[in-house]
């Protein structure tokens, strides 16, 4: 991973054959980032698990094909899950697949921007949802 | 609806079955957001209706069930139409559909993030295209 | 094309027919821009060409018919390719295709948002990938 900060604008290039999600990790940790969001990413990625929520779980589909990114937004907070994803994901025939990011490797490269916002973002759960949820305050 | 500025970003969460339009219309009177883009935006809608612009109306689609939200942008502007909103959709089998937003719900919640640009911008009526478009200056 | 900066913030219309490329370098020229992230396009695009990367050249899809964009993030960098954008793009049937862009012209618009960082970006050539890629160093 190649990286440069301007201000609270931070990007990357996560290298060929790199974990998605240990990168953006480490991008947090080098940049001291607790309150992020993913503005921008595109690439390929491989090797990656997409999940829909149906209210109770993930149902869950992997993948090991290069897709093209076209879309990769997210939120970096200080409590795990420390990292939300979701993206669209085009194959072979450019038809696009997308939902939660659960799992991927970059291939050949993902180039990654994240907007540092001051402060903290924490993960609350919520009962009524299941899920442990973003807080901006 | 909980949301939080940093300089010129603002971060929200818009709540479990809060109206999505609403919320940012919301966002835009506590910032005071005359201008201003929808940079990141990701959690899921549902209750949402998407639009095909075919030249002369849009062609729309309406779904009530939960889809994963993998993309949405757009731009908030002082005049009517004020939130101009483009998204794609990932259902319980990962396929996407989208385009452009004609209203939503969020459900079990909806991260987003949007620049606030100084001034305004004010929306035009174009007689060529039958749309009131952006204008940024 | 009308643009308009505040900041590092530049949001420009693309103005109908008009070529993306075209009008993206255009816009680096005038903001002086050796680096940035595109982090918003909608609007539509006509006259696209799309393509896979499979590891040796693009799979390429040509496109003439007007589809909805909802998602356009990229790069801009000094050395050629200046612009590296990748697109979801929603037809008729809401349905979405998408990968890397090769060529489009907008219609009837495209609202575009770029973030311009200090420095500059280079592209260098990956003998592993077969690539030109990004350097943010």
């Amino acid at each position: 991973m190649i990286h440069r900060q301007d201000g609270n604008v931070i990007v990357c290039k996560i290298e060929k054959d790199e974990d998605v999600f240990q990168s953006i990790e480490n991008l947090a940790k080098i940049y001291g980032i607790n309150a992020g969001i993913i503005v921008s990413g595109i690439g390929m990625l491989k090797n990656f698990e997409i999940g829909y929520y149906n209210g109770r779980d993930y149902e869950k589909k992997f993948m090991e094909k290069n897709h093209e990114l076209v879309a990769m937004h997210g939120s970096i907070a200080s409590d795990d899950p420390k990292i939300h994803i979701h993206v669209g994901l085009a194959g072979p025939d450019h038809s696009i697949i997308g939902g939660h990011l659960l799992s991927a490797k970059a291939d050949p490269f993902v180039e990654l921007t994240v907007i540092k916002v001051s402060g903290k973002f924490s993960r609350i759960y919520n009962e009524k949802t299941g899920l442990k949820e973003l807080n901006v305050l």
